[in-house]
């Protein structure tokens, strides 16, 4: 078999796997988020704050994916909402069958999971979890040209969130001229801006998450609605 | 055959194709660094004060790696030195194979050949392209626990160069901690602190480079010599 046909397959296999998970998700109305962006993006740093302003009426989970250590899980795990680690042992990337077996045993319903991937802007984008949208996370001192230099994350993602917004004063990094480059990879691009440090920006993607799982359970509860006619 | 054992294949033949690299570049005296570090750590940046500050008198070429877009070499062919983009289309990482093809037909000798890897923390570890070293580029933004998080290239690196310094009073980073976490995962590794943005290290820098340059031009001599008996 050549290389290519095993990446094939391996994606494949990847693919029924997510199927399964996303089957299982939809069916109890919880939305899934796949969060990807480069080592050091903010994306622990992101969820820290997420899970601070949510309350604990909010049935939140998160499982968070590092190729070595439980640093992000220890940081993830003081507010309170139910964190795993996942650690891929030298992967680059979370797959499929990571997320189902840290699914195993979850107690009880979740309106929203939160899975942080592993550090890296290019190969967690070729696995399907069973999310219901990716989300990049992209620093803005990380440079204005990533979404042409790493296209393929910018177009399968619902969501661009600009993070670290309080250090553009000290760094070259063009706004308008990112956002012109996110679009010209994925014209439909959601871009929400903001800051873990100073909050800013932090109102607009808790409610982008509200809407998103509010549409999510809606959907769950047509589908029970239908099923017992 | 199983994906570990064609990943296994595709190691040995990369490492064969690397040899021959090594082989070469060891005849010719060439000097060459794999530079590796997260999108954004601030390798062309790193790169564009090197080319400035070697004058015309010393023979150094870049082959700078992306996954898309020639934007790095446009930025690095200003300062009058060779420059060549190996576009991956995809791949997260250069291997042995793109680097010789981008070899062949290199005017003359060269005293310094620096590539820059495909942003990426992970991926490109695997991949030996013939260098003497790799050098880890981490810049301050990202945080002190990545040499725990990723801890494969901080063992392979002989040099970890700490970039955008000039954040240093704007980020929560402490310098001790980080110096600590790569020592933990390499005893050995040689530590630069710099900015490119305000000049800091870069002499130390160019230092580190000038003696190694000259170690090897140095073996490369004595082997002829040798050869000549």
């Amino acid at each position: 078999m050549t290389r290519v046909a095993i990446e094939k397959r391996v994606l494949s296999e990847n693919d029924a796997e997510a199927a399964v998970i996303r089957q299982r998700l939809r069916r109890e109305g919880t939305l899934c988020l796949n969060l990807i962006g480069s080592p050091g993006a903010g994306k622990t740093a992101l969820l820290e704050r997420t899970l601070e302003r949510l309350s604990s009426e909010n049935a939140v989970a998160v499982l968070t994916g590092d190729i070595q250590t439980d640093c992000d899980a220890r940081r993830l795990m003081r507010y309170g909402h139910p964190v795993r680690q996942i650690t891929t042992a030298g992967a680059c990337h979370l797959d499929a069958r990571m997320v189902a077996r840290h699914l195993e045993g979850w107690p009880g319903h979740l309106d929203l999971l939160l899975i942080e991937n592993v550090g890296n802007l290019v190969c967690p984008t070729s696995y399907d979890l069973g999310e219901d949208a990716k989300v990049v996370l992209l620093s803005v001192t990380e440079g204005e040209q990533k979404p042409l230099k790493y296209p393929g994350i910018f177009k399968k993602a619902d969501l661009m969130i600009l993070t670290k917004t309080d250090l553009l004063p000290y760094v070259s990094f063009d706004l308008e001229r990112v956002r012109t480059n996110a679009r010209l990879i994925h014209p439909a691009i959601e871009i929400i801006e903001t800051s873990a440090t100073t909050g800013a920006g932090l109102d607009e993607w808790i409610g982008w998450l509200a809407a998103r799982a509010a549409g999510k359970q809606a959907q769950a509860e047509r589908e029970v609605e239908h099923a017992g006619r």
